[in-house]
């Protein structure tokens, strides 16, 4: 046994409360190191009474390590614990103090989950499971008022610049919720709404005031209303890192300089406030001039966001916020911010922008989910840059999956593109096979997958400007066969549960592999998904249980043949089988 | 390299904001693997002009790995970050995703801090870490006001029982306040004082009321400022997670059930509010009927305990609280009840009562510190079982270092024993010898040591009741060159700031080994600790760059021979030797 691979910590990913009654306990051990692993629990106050051990199973692996799960409903909700580790006839135990070869005798020296206190159990809202989320970048997706429109407007559907307007509004959404309704869409993300001078409105001026460009408080109330009861729910985009320039209160310190009563709402290094060799004597998003830094730690800050945050779910009804920048700001003020979002709507979806590892904000006190770049990387690198092969990807995605609690992971929003980056069709060279098989993964995967506004029809763009191109609504320039591949997509998605919240199990990911098959499962619901990336046909040959398999997408029917699926799959194909003889 | 040793993950004890403007990376290895590692970090907004390689040491090490750690001031308060490791010619990199053979050259890939928010930054009251703490178990400590004593008290130094009492007092504290200042104690830790029909008032029937066995508000007031003229602090038992049977509300719950108001103030499982086999039908400490589980998720019951915390630092001026059974209680209350308190005191000390790993509490947003029982555990496995060797001990204790940021440790409350444990000179039979070089250690350690009442003249007890024996105040009873011993010992100390926050370094701890001696040492100032347990003498050899020392006990100089060091040290020896030619 490799014990220095052995890795156990109690808490986040670790140790955690599923549920108000449910631990769930993990164990890194060297991948393929170990035969059996178990857990050794009991209630500290009656152990001999309550004492078990509990078998685990892997439930992901990734490059170097298995990740070794089981869970436990504790009588009394809480649970002391070590593990029994086996491979072959060797056999360690551990506690919180070190590997012994002998049964560990003092309690005291276990790990301990003391008490599943209901308030601290991560619990994210469980609608998010189910929803397909749609990104909408307002002032491009359609103009459905003219009035609105500022005075430099360009011809819709012409070239995006970093500081050009096409007129895009509220109203135009609201005309076109049509097309997200036909495609299968519950919930929108849109980038910010709020009064600005950017076409990106992340450099806020009002918080408390819809851009007059896309409209006023009364449309955004008609489209959330709109939204709803289509079964649409709305996420709006909170840029509390930072505010625009143009914020009355940074105005105030620009003028007023250190006599300014707003001085302590930014975190000014040195006065005069002012640019220098490009570094601005305050803290900024990046060094980005036009976008101070606010001191959300400040009571009369924190006030006045927490109040905005509120403010938008009681008056138009949203139902959770996108968070910008949301690593760059203090745990205190996001802990406060859920606390008066869930007061304000229990069931709000609050969804953190972090691009690296989040665990500091996902043991529920903080966030619900973060926008999964870790997993847009994984999906480009195998399916469209090909740096990563089957087995590279399986791991990558496993990894993602061991590095937080199950929760999470299951309401994660999966994202292959964004407006901060190049869009899929155009990553993938125009190539539309490929990027449908990025799509099927990202739709039968565990976590929310949102659509970047217009993939569905075939809009391509480069990096930031040009992935803001208007959206294309004339029909005959929208490709309306890939609009039809992601409408079947979510619609398998939406009646197969175990697509949502399954487990995940790689039965083909090889080294050098082009071909990726995986099980998700849910009780006795069963899906294999078969890709395969290759330029030519390839071969599946899978051992499985069940002898007869629907495919959900061409409606064919397979049998195995003395417990082997065979599928032959062309250039670029896929399948979703479905288990057809339970 | 064995890379599955390797670890790190961006938070905790891994990464850490120290200061407002310093943030610590430590990154874990297999112990013996690595002959150099960096940190290779910058600013991710203006990397080119940032970047830079910082060497790491290794800071601490256990049974396995080493934990290698440097600093980083970044000019921005933010840090993107991966890592160079080196085991001679072999060179491996590290990012948030990947061993890597090249340059990390994605920056979305390495780990990130992603700014030092000052309000998130842990920072623990300074003087915690000069501060000598002396505990109290106020029913057997001294009987100052006869007129309190409860009818059936029983004769000062009888037996005590689990039932019993002496009549103890807060006079009677007062009244002895001369003995702590003789030994030099800075701080006071009481076990609870509020009314409860128990002797260790555990069972808190009024959190607002002192036991009038033990006086009232003004007696309180009347000790807390002659501490204060003296200056001690006093710490209070805040007993949180569980009321006695007596309080009022569950006195409610108990004659009205079902109907009365109070009874989501606590965690019934079922009515009638009973026990069945032993086990209530309501959540309790343990099993204990008498200790109901209070549900300090309801809001009127926070309410309550967070006015508690706040009265009596207002109306006492008590410098600070220890949690009873912390952690049994949610993380939710606890964040409330650290804002409550630094608010009514910023300088007030946070210490919770957990036994096992206790990370989850100790990031700044809950505690300061935790009662350090590994500490304890080491010691005792050292000094007094001999169920550890040297190397064994400084492997427990660097482990424990490890695992929280600088910080904590700094503050870790310290103790060889409390009215949870058996006595130290009983565990260690009887033998003064043993028991002095565990102080010993206990004083020369980082951390702020607590002496349990009477251990300093020789009172002696096994395991609870025991060990709750009343205080000796008879001079000739009293063991007064022990006293004179942990004196000599505060008073080292206290001249001596490298024992208090200098770093820790092991001189020689060898396995199978019964000799240790460690290095504390602060900016230029050093002071090298020697501890022989045999029962005969040993000889030390300690290669050391400074040639003169001095014995801080006796007095003595010593010098290296060429640049080692020969101390013989008799059976059971000690010395303290400082750096005398500086």
């Amino acid at each position: 046994m490799l014990l220095e691979a052995v890795y156990h910590r109690p808490r986040v990913n670790w140790s955690y409360a599923y549920d108000e009654n449910t631990i769930h306990l993990r164990l890194r051990a060297k991948k393929g190191d170990l035969t059996e692993v178990y857990a050794w629990v009991g209630d500290k106050y009656a152990w001999d009474q309550t004492k078990e051990l509990i078998p685990m199973t892997i439930f992901t692996s990734d490059s170097m390590f298995d990740y070794w799960e089981c869970e436990s409903v504790p009588p009394f909700r809480r649970l002391k614990y070590g593990f029994l580790l086996q491979k072959e006839e060797e056999r360690i135990w551990i506690t919180e103090r070190e590997f012994q070869a002998e049964l560990p005798s003092n309690l005291n020296r276990l790990f301990e989950f003391p008490y599943i206190n209901r308030g601290d159990v991560f619990a994210p809202p469980a609608w998010v499971k189910d929803t397909v989320f749609y990104q909408i970048f307002p002032e491009r997706f359609a103009n459905g008022d003219r009035s609105l429109d500022p005075e430099n407007v360009q011809p819709w559907g012409g070239v995006p610049k970093q500081d050009n307007f096409f007129g895009g509004d509220l109203q135009g959404v609201i005309d076109h919720l049509g097309h997200l309704t036909e495609l299968g869409i519950t919930g929108i993300y849109f980038t910010p709404v709020f009064a600005a001078s950017s076409n990106h409105k992340y450099d806020t001026e009002d918080y408390m005031k819809i851009d007059p460009q896309f409209g006023d408080t009364k449309t955004l109330k008609r489209l959330v209303d709109a939204c709803h009861e289509r079964g649409i729910r709305v996420l709006l985009d909170a840029v509390f890192n930072h505010s625009g320039s143009g914020f009355a209160p940074f105005v105030d310190v620009l003028e007023n300089g250190e006599n300014s009563v707003y001085k302590d709402w930014f975190h000014i290094r040195k006065f005069p406030v002012q640019s220098e060799n490009g570094i601005p004597t305050y803290d900024a998003f990046g060094f980005v001039e036009e976008m101070p830094k606010l001191n959300t730690e400040h009571p009369d800050v924190k006030r006045y966001l927490l109040g905005v945050a509120e403010y938008w779910i009681k008056e138009v009804g949203i139902d959770g916020w996108r968070l910008d920048v949301a690593n760059e700001v203090d745990h205190g003020f996001w802990r406060e911010f859920r606390k008066v979002v869930k007061e304000a709507n229990p069931e709000a979806y609050i969804l953190g922008e972090i691009w690296h590892e989040s665990s500091p904000w996902l043991e529920g006190d903080q966030f619900d989910a973060v926008m999964n770049y870790p997993f847009t990387d994984a999906v480009l690198d195998f399916f469209i840059h090909g740096s990563l092969d089957a087995e590279g990807f399986a791991n990558a995605v496993g990894k993602q999956l061991s590095l937080y609690p199950l929760q999470a992971s299951e309401v994660a929003f999966n994202l292959l593109g964004s407006h901060d980056t190049a869009r899929l069709l155009t990553l993938a060279g125009g190539d539309k096979k490929k990027m449908k098989l990025a799509a099927l993964l990202q739709f039968t995967f565990m976590g929310a997958p949102c659509i970047y506004y217009g993939d569905e029809i075939g809009l391509d763009g480069g990096e930031d400007p040009d992935c803001r191109k208007c959206m294309e609504w004339d029909p005959a320039k929208q490709d309306r066969e890939l609009f039809a591949f992601y409408r079947k997509l979510i619609a398998i998605r939406k009646n197969h549960p175990e697509l949502r919240t399954g487990t995940l199990t790689f039965l083909e990911a090889k080294s050098h592999g082009s071909k990726l098959a995986y099980e998700r499962r849910l009780g006795d619901e069963s899906v294999v998904v078969l890709l395969n990336k290759e330029d030519t046909g390839q071969t599946f040959r899978l051992p499985l249980s069940d002898a007869c398999w629907k495919d959900l997408f061409t409606g064919q029917t397979l049998h195995t043949d003395r417990g082997i699926l065979s599928v032959k799959l062309p250039a670029h194909g896929f399948s979703i089988l479905k288990a057809a003889d339970r």
